[in-house]
């Protein structure tokens, strides 16, 4: 049966996984937030030309969610520091929602799937931060892995 | 009408607010956040004795919210760097749900919703960290705030 | 005479100069960097509408500049940490150079004077990052402070 | 009787100790630590000029603690961020030990000692760091606050 | 005869060591240091669980220990940044005494006995912060490291 | 034609550009900053023995570049995390002005030119921050990269 494997047989001791035995491979992973926005403001930032050119708001979340994705392992205490191949966050609006993909790759002996996850929850951290001022009632949900691959296990869909 | 204060009057560049001509008042922020697990591990940590006093998962995730509250303004663009008072971050298992409550106090001139926001997100990806050996079925929801005060507009409930 | 504050009275043991009897003040720095391209990468850029609302590589460089601006504590060896009231850094196009200015203000016992210089740099940097697939023969030139106030002297233009 | 302050009354949670109510006074904390090389490295460090104006290994290390110092509440889960007034790191060499002496200000809440702890010690481990290629017999002992003031207790002698 | 690595022939100019040459090998380090608690605060420690389930004082220290393996690069100026295969953070009580040990891996062409030494180091700073309410007359000594191997000389004990 | 990398087909989205195809090969890169002081400063600086054995200021900017360059891919969004064999500040004086020089090696799939650049602007800008106590009137110019090799399109004069 799977375990817990951040903690040691007695079940109290907090470590870093030990990943020296395991095989370099090519590893991806894309995780998904999304961020709910009170149906006013979404009309009112839709108005303001938030998915367009002008977007900024969108592209200050990219950049927060890609500096999160290397910041992942000052954030999360028991994750490795690794180098990274590249990572991609992409945001779309659909309807009162802002969805955040973020897709990670690297090189090596451990998964990526946090450095996604951290990447699509920073970029909508950042989303909320530059809303707040319309409003307070904005709800992160759903963030979750979509897919990975290059690991002992793959899961969900092909993260590519 | 509120607008968007992060951006400027031709709406493309980011800036960060000056606060210069606020007041010096104590602001506090709750936020919470909340990780679903599947059933069977939700399961199979209880029985671990995840909220035990042998919890070293929920413990290494209070602390990583604690670091995450502190280094809010270097993972959220437009942020502003800020001395906190203290804060605090309890974990609570509901079912198959860890419920994160991220408290924060400052005195200063800009609230601390963002850091209760963050520090909650940081904490609930330390338990997905911690119990993906198990599943990678885990869903991060309603990362929201329940209650600001000390600004210009309160929002919600007391967080004290 | 003006001597070095950083150092002490033989010469060679560095200090964080002791602030601690200096009056808390409004304080303010503008400070300028330019980048300069070739006139082909130039023209290339404004073809593809580098200024214009598509301009993703002015933005990512804007809101790097505004967290290097933060990070100027931790990046200069003897600058002191604190809380900053605002930022704002803005670039413009002008012939074959981007200009960039970074406005900093704090509520303080010490100048912003570093924060503002930081950040100029490390928005001209990331300016030179996203365009060196194009030519590495840029240069930064010209990274000067426009003027500062606040403080025990003055200087330059009025920095607001 | 004292108690432990960064953990709640069922002694589990840890937490950042609320300072919101106390006063805001002028802190200071001096602490020591020391770095003993065995007898032939001192030796050989000694006739290199380790302590005279040649002395680049000591000034590192004074560089390395005043940023420590700086880094403290991002390497110590429960401390507080906070502003300085100043600090200062002073090596001496004594026969074959290096005496490491830092000490810090700051106007706030909250003490300084944990700031002049880490400076010291990250100094320490600097010298460590840039003497290991003579040998790794070297051993960083007596780490300790020698005095701290501007607090509800001082502790030995004044700091300054 | 062994030489100081870290500065170049003419005694001065700091430099991080090219390793550019050397076999990528697997590499391992163990550190120890021990805090002294002055008798009766260990006693009131003990009583409180300080080494139990409940012992959250210990985990936090563990975490910072891991944090501050991580952080080694940025906090030692001639560090060499390094992908980590894993690391661990014992602590035990031993009558008055706390003792750390912190194990560190890695596969590459530098060794890791800094990152050990800063984490036992970071650790035992976090125990201290964590128990000065009771107390400031504790004592961090004997920082030094039991084990090396995988480099050109291996050093002390095997650290596995 | 060349095109910017960093943006996609569509112009707008920031990405960090996936290098997982590339090769892993021995790359370096050299950087220049230049730091022009106004003659009475210059001449005020060298009395004071500057460039000597005395020359705290210069090896605190020495300190300041190396650290720089290991901070690169936590300053510019878009700059992959990378591991470093080993990298070199130099700074020389020529008449009013301090001339930084910054060398940097790795093994790996992508060039470490932002690094050098963004270690030499470091370093003058701690330059800077050193003597502004004697004027403001200081400029940073001329960054620029003065060679690479080791990747698709090598540049300028050899680096090493």
């Amino acid at each position: 049966m799977a375990t817990l494997t951040h903690v040691d047989e007695n079940g109290q001791q907090p470590r870093m996984v030990d990943v020296g035995g395991k095989d370099i491979t090519e590893r991806q992973a894309h995780a998904q937030a999304r961020l709910r926005f009170p149906p006013d403001v979404a009309r009112i930032l839709a108005e303001a030309g938030f998915m367009t050119a002008k977007g900024a708001v969108l592209t200050v979340a990219q950049i927060a969610g890609v500096m999160g994705v290397k910041a992942t392992s000052t954030l999360i205490p028991l994750c490795h520091p690794l180098a990274l191949n590249g990572c991609k966050v992409e945001i779309a609006i659909d309807g009162d929602e802002a969805i955040i993909d973020c897709r990670v790759k690297c090189t090596g002996k451990t998964g990526v799937e946090m450095e996604a996850l951290t990447g699509a929850s920073i970029a909508a951290l950042t989303i909320y931060d530059m809303c707040k001022a319309l409003s307070h009632d904005m709800v992160i949900h759903d963030v979750r892995l979509l897919g990975k691959s290059g690991g002992k296990r793959d899961f969900g869909s092909s993260p590519s």
